[in-house]
C-alpha cells in the first residue's frame, strides 16, 4: 500500500496514524481533521502524517481512507469525497454499530465505489489524539463485514491491513454484528450511563454525597459513563432496534431479581447469582480478561 | 488490645488477621471458620492465628469480636456465644447494609451487651482465605454506626482500631448508610448481576458467541457480577427497602433513555450523556479513582 488516509484523528484515528508509521504499514499518512483544538494536538504530538485542508488532496492519493470520526459525519464527508473518488480505492471506517450506518454509505456514496466495514474491538472512556497509542489494537478483535455485496478482494486486503494492525480479525454480517454488539458493548454503556444518572437523582434528592463512597462499585460504571458522548448517541441511534429489544430484556429481568428480593426467595436468587459467574469463567479461560479496566469503545 | 476474634475467615476476615498480626494490633488472634476447606487453606497459608474448634475460648479471652461471616450466619452465632459474652467485649462486622442487620442483633443479643457496626468499604470479586491481603483496608473508608444506643467508648475503640488497620473512618447511622450504598454498591452490583444474566438469556435465544467479544463492555461487568452470592443475597434481602427504591428510579431513567433513542431525541440524550461525565471528573477530583479496577465488596 502507498498511501493512506484517516478521516477524524481522535483516540482511534491517531493511534491507527502512529501504528501505521511505526510498522511502516503506507508511505505516507494524511489526517484530515475538522477541529482546530485537535489539529493543534496533533501538530504538538507530532504525529507523522500530513494534516491535509483540501479532502481532494487526501482522497484522489491514497489507497486506503479509514473513516475514524463519529457515525453521524459519514453523510457529510461521503458528498464532499464523491467527486473525487476512484473505484479502486478502499473504504472502511471503525465505527461501531454497521447496520444502519451501511444505508447511509449505499444511500450517499457515489455507485460503484466500494466501502467495506471494520469494527475494531478497543478503545477507551478518554478521547482525543493525545490519547492515542500505536498498540490500540494489539490482540484486539477487529470484525470485517461481508454483506451481499462485499467486495472480496477488498476484505482481503481488509484482513492483512488489521493484522498487521496487530488485530486479530474475524468476518461477520452487518446484523449479526449489531445483534452481539448490541448486548456486549451497547447495552453495557447505556446502563453505565444510566447507573450514573440515577445516582446523580438520587444524590439530588437525599443531598448525601455519594461520591466519596463511590469505590463500592459506582466508581467502576462511571469509567464508562464517562466516553465520549458524540460517538454513543450515535451508536444508540444506529442500533436503535436491537438495541431497544435488549433494554427490554434487561428491565424484564431486572424486574424479576426485584421480585426475587421483594418475597426474599432464595432458591430464585441464588440460581441467578450462581449462573451469572459462569459467565466469568469463560471470559477468563478465553482470556478475554485483563487485569486494567479496559472498556472497550464497543 | 490483647485478644482479636475473627468469626470467618475468608476474604476479608483472613486480611484483618494478616494486618493485626503485621501490624501487633493484638496478642493473640483467635479464627473461628465453619468450612472446613477454608480451615484447610488457612492452614496451607500458615496465617498466624489460632484456629479454635469451641466459641467459648475465642468468646471469653477476646476483647475484640469481628463478624466477617455473611450476614445471614450472624443470628446463629449470636445464639452460640450469648452465654459466654460479657459487656466488656466489643463486638463488631463488617456488613455491608446494617439497618435490618441491626434489628436482628438488637433482637437476638443477650440484653447488656454492645455490638457496634462497622463498614469497611473494600473487597474483591475473588472470595477465601488465599485471596485476602494485609493491604486491603489501606486508604479505604470505613463507616462506623452510631445510632441512639450505641456505646461511644465502643466508637472510639474501634475507630482507633481501623485506624491501626490502615482505613479512613467516618461516622454516620445505619439508616443514611444503608440509603447510600444502595445506589453507590449495592444497586451497581445488582445491575452488573442482571447485564450478565440477561447476556446469558440473549446467547441462549440467538446462539451467538458472545463471550469471545466481551471486550466492549460485558467483561468489565462480568467481573463484579463473580461476586460471592451468599454475601450478596444477604445484602440485597437486607437492605431490601432502599434497594427497591434504587431499582424503579433505575428503570424510571433506563425508561427515558429508551424513549430517547425511540424519537432519536438528540437534545434530550446528548444532555445526559454529557451530565454523567461529571461524576467521573468528580471522582477522580476526589482521588476516589484508581487504576486497577476493585469492585469493592460494597
Amino acid at each position: 500500500m502507498k498511501n493512506v488516509l484517516i478521516l477524524g484523528c481522535g483516540l482511534l484515528g491517531s493511534s491507527l496514524v502512529r501504528r501505521i508509521s511505526k510498522k511502516k504499514i503506507a508511505k505516507k499518512i494524511f489526517i484530515f481533521e475538522k477541529s482546530k483544538l485537535n489539529i493543534a494536538k496533533i501538530k504538538k504530538l507530532k504525529l507523522s502524517g500530513t494534516i491535509i485542508r483540501s479532502l481532494k488532496d487526501g482522497v484522489v492519493n491514497s489507497d486506503l481512507i479509514i473513516f475514524c470520526t463519529p457515525m453521524s459525519e459519514y453523510k457529510n464527508l461521503i458528498l464532499k469525497i464523491n467527486k473525487y473518488i476512484s473505484p479502486k480505492t478502499i473504504i472502511t471506517d471503525i465505527g461501531s454499530s454497521k447496520y444502519e450506518s451501511s444505508k447511509i454509505i449505499k444511500k450517499f456514496l457515489r455507485k460503484g465505489i466500494n466501502w467495506t466495514q471494520s469494527h475494531p474491538i478497543t478503545g477507551s472512556e478518554v478521547s482525543g489524539p493525545e490519547h492515542g497509542k500505536q498498540d490500540m489494537f494489539e490482540k484486539k478483535w477487529c470484525i470485517l463485514i461481508k454483506d451481499k455485496k462485499t467486495n472480496l478482494k477488498h476484505i482481503k486486503f481488509l484482513n492483512s491491513f488489521w493484522k498487521k494492525v496487530g488485530s486479530k480479525t474475524v468476518v461477520m454480517n452487518s446484523e449479526e454484528h449489531d445483534k452481539i454488539f448490541s448486548i456486549t458493548s451497547h447495552l453495557p454503556h447505556l446502563i453505565a450511563y444510566n447507573l450514573v444518572k440515577s445516582a446523580q437523582d438520587f444524590e439530588k434528592i437525599q443531598r448525601f454525597d455519594l461520591i466519596k463512597y463511590s469505590a463500592g462499585g459506582l466508581r467502576d460504571f462511571s469509567r464508562i459513563a464517562a466516553s465520549n458522548e458524540i460517538m454513543w448517541r450515535d451508536i444508540f441511534f444506529d442500533n436503535k432496534k436491537n438495541l431497544i429489544k435488549a433494554i427490554e430484556l434487561f428491565i424484564k429481568n431486572l424486574n424479576g431479581f426485584k421480585k426475587d428480593i421483594n418475597l426474599r426467595n432464595n432458591k430464585s436468587i441464588l440460581k441467578k447469582l450462581v449462573q451469572t459467574k459462569k459467565v466469568r469463567y469463560k471470559i477468563i479461560k478465553l482470556k478475554q480478561d485483563i487485569n486494567k479496566p479496559d472498556f472497550g469503545r464497543s
